[in-house]
């Protein structure tokens, strides 16, 4: 059966892993790696200067001590383990990874660790509001769905599929739309405050809200009421701007 | 003048800084924003679940406690200073960032999260190999090249230029090339090994040669002696593959 | 009822902890706040550059993200709850903390944080050898019968007692005795390593063999089948040297 | 001459360890190891789960990543050098370690660390006040006078001298006076502050004041003009109540 390797960035006991792990542990063989601790925000970094620890918290589930979610989804298919897996499967993360968010979230990081395995990686958020529902079971539900589809009709190697699921009840979901990134507006100013000694500590503040939400975002799909299915590529290259680099380099404007 | 925020993932006492500072002082206002120590590996990862600690280390020169790349541009930009800085310059890493690379790198990292400022954004990184000359002169004066003509010519709002610079004698080079990132080969292994109790870690191993490194790529133009100008987006939106995702997730084969 | 604050340097997923709770759980209304993971040597430690975070694990159960056993009892005694605790119990640490140990072992330190509070504060050790069977079961009902003594009678407040079990099942121990600490020879050197990319890296090497391990010791008692109980002070004058040290610092020979 | 062994727990970019190494430097041959950023509160924590990185700052001066104090004397005398130290010097601390402060302190721990050696161990402190002058000069001072008088007089081996320094004009000392540690009353309540995600998190409070800080003590001393100089022992044994504790585990009241 397909071999599909769990991660996330909210730390191995978080409620989102939990129901991630029971609704694929029908369609697969699931193997957990996941941070000892919340990482979010820790994007694709690898720890580089100290080793690692891994401890078995259960059977099929590992934990990485101090590790980001991209050092679990190495370790997991590049030596901790003898077999192979098929698929990374990131999640369920509390909150959105829509739009700028993709790039810092550790959610989505763990998903594109496994852009090297032979079936499409897939990270799955649940976009909780203060006080929406949690209904991480939804989620779960879906990211089974794509599981299932994905077996059934394999897409192209080293697609990445970032999903976001609105906090609503299955029942509720309008359906699935396939979406682009939008953008947000810049972050929130940091946020000053005072350690108890009276010294200056700062705190990254809030993400910005979205500012390019129109049609066809994610932003959009989930503020309706669907799920979102954003297809991510890994090549950071502007492609359409070669041309005008080249131009630019040899003296000729841009 | 044009003030340019510089930063690093080597930290704040890296000789590539050095020089970096050195190389645009003549040029703009430059302050200095730094990690107060190798955050090589660390991605956008940005602090979110303590606060930051900064400390002027001199002049135009501040150092973020246990800071990353990300979170050293985003306190400068997000309220640090009272002025607004017109662009970010990162580096000049010690070791290139190819290809893949760049989803790792905190260099490339910190140039993004230039992405908000005025004029283009600039990674610079120095290709060392063993025993290779370590020329951060080179890279210094192409650094200063390439603003130069930012601001003579400015690019589109949010390019982001990622700059591999041969580790060659300025008159050795061949020229700049706009390119394309190429692929590694998946990493090597983990590397196992014992604490001195007996106890197992892991390292992260070195990363994978080129495998696409053919014409066009950042990994051919340096091998060649060319400096490598890759113009990178952060929209990670595969869009061509938007319409097969549409019809896979209607049931039709994608 | 007596309220009994559990701590430990070994994190709250320990066997130690876990077994420490169930034996003390039938005369106390228990509370663990432990680390989140291990923090061996950690010593008094306090962390003072950056605020903690509290998740609770389960009833009764709280842990310290990134948090000292010391910070546990700190935060614990320190305003986290609203009522008081009459005793601090720490452990069952996996290994001894014999002699010099006491200065490193996290262990002692959760015990000393306790000292403000009305009854004797207790850390336990178990003696473990490699092979030895892991009888944290002894080291538990050790404990109890402890807490139970100090209940009925209790010592002068702030006295701090240090346990050390021998590995042993409960029936082959040949009794309690009141020791001493003896003292260990410098540690083993530092072991030289390197990281995969050829930098060297040091690792603090396994603790020296008991020096003074004679007669009284603590060394000598568990070396015996014994159960070591050592009372420590907190207060770190060398008494019998303050004469002396006047008398040096006026210029006379001490 | 003598070979001294510089440590501190600020960090190596501290002005207290500028003044001690300059003020010591005509004495002896002085090497600095030092962390590389502020460690107060670190006590004598040993970091055993992953491996050191030492990096030369100047010639003599070399920082250990993410070390704490003990860290650094440890690695520096076992096996980091070739030649072995006579002693310790640690400081100048900004701010007194008084009383309690000693268990947490990372400048005593470095002097603790330094008990092997065969000479004594100083671990220096200027008491700092809310606009006060920061007279590191007169604490690096007392400092040289205490090396000279260890030179000339050796203490009995293992001796740790624990310093305050009144901060003040060097003419302004009283002189210099033995003393006993005293007693600070318990902490300040953690602080409890929120997040920019309104989550809860908390802060270590500030030390007690002194409880007592009576005649003899070191809190009286310095309050009083006086450089305060404490011997320190590492026995924590507390030797008085061994026998109480015998009778007490046999059963009979202590």
């Amino acid at each position: 059966s397909v071999k599909i390797l769990i991660s996330n960035d909210d730390g191995y006991r978080a409620e989102g892993l939990r129901v991630l792990r029971e609704s694929l542990a029908p369609l697969a063989e699931v193997t957990v790696v996941a941070p000892d601790r919340n990482r979010s925000g820790a994007s694709n970094s690898l720890t580089l200067d100290v080793p690692l620890r891994v401890f078995p918290y259960d059977t099929d589930c590992h934990v990485v001590v101090s590790g980001t979610p991209t050092d679990c989804v190495h370790l997991a298919i590049s030596g901790l383990f003898e077999h192979e897996h098929d698929m990374v499967v990131s999640g369920i993360n509390e909150g959105a990874n829509l739009g700028d968010d993709v790039l810092y979230s550790g959610t989505v990081a763990a998903a594109i660790e496994g852009r090297f395995l032979g079936l499409s990686a897939i990270a799955v958020s649940l976009v909780t509001r203060p006080g929406s529902g949690q209904h991480y079971a939804t989620a779960g539900r879906i990211a089974a769905e794509l599981v299932m589809r994905i077996q059934r009709s394999p897409l192209h190697q080293a697609t990445i599929l970032n999903v976001n699921v609105p906090d609503l009840p299955y029942e509720e979901l309008k359906g699935c739309k396939a979406t682009r990134l939008g953008y947000r507006h810049r972050s929130e100013p940091i946020v000053r405050s005072e350690d108890p000694r009276g010294r200056p500590v700062y705190w990254v503040g809030p993400p910005g809200v979205g500012q390019d939400a129109g049609d066809g975002t994610d932003f959009d799909a989930v503020a309706n009421g669907y799920v979102s299915v954003t297809p991510l590529q890994i090549d950071l290259t502007r492609h359409s701007m070669l041309e005008d680099i080249g131009n630019w380099l040899r003296g000729r404007e841009a």
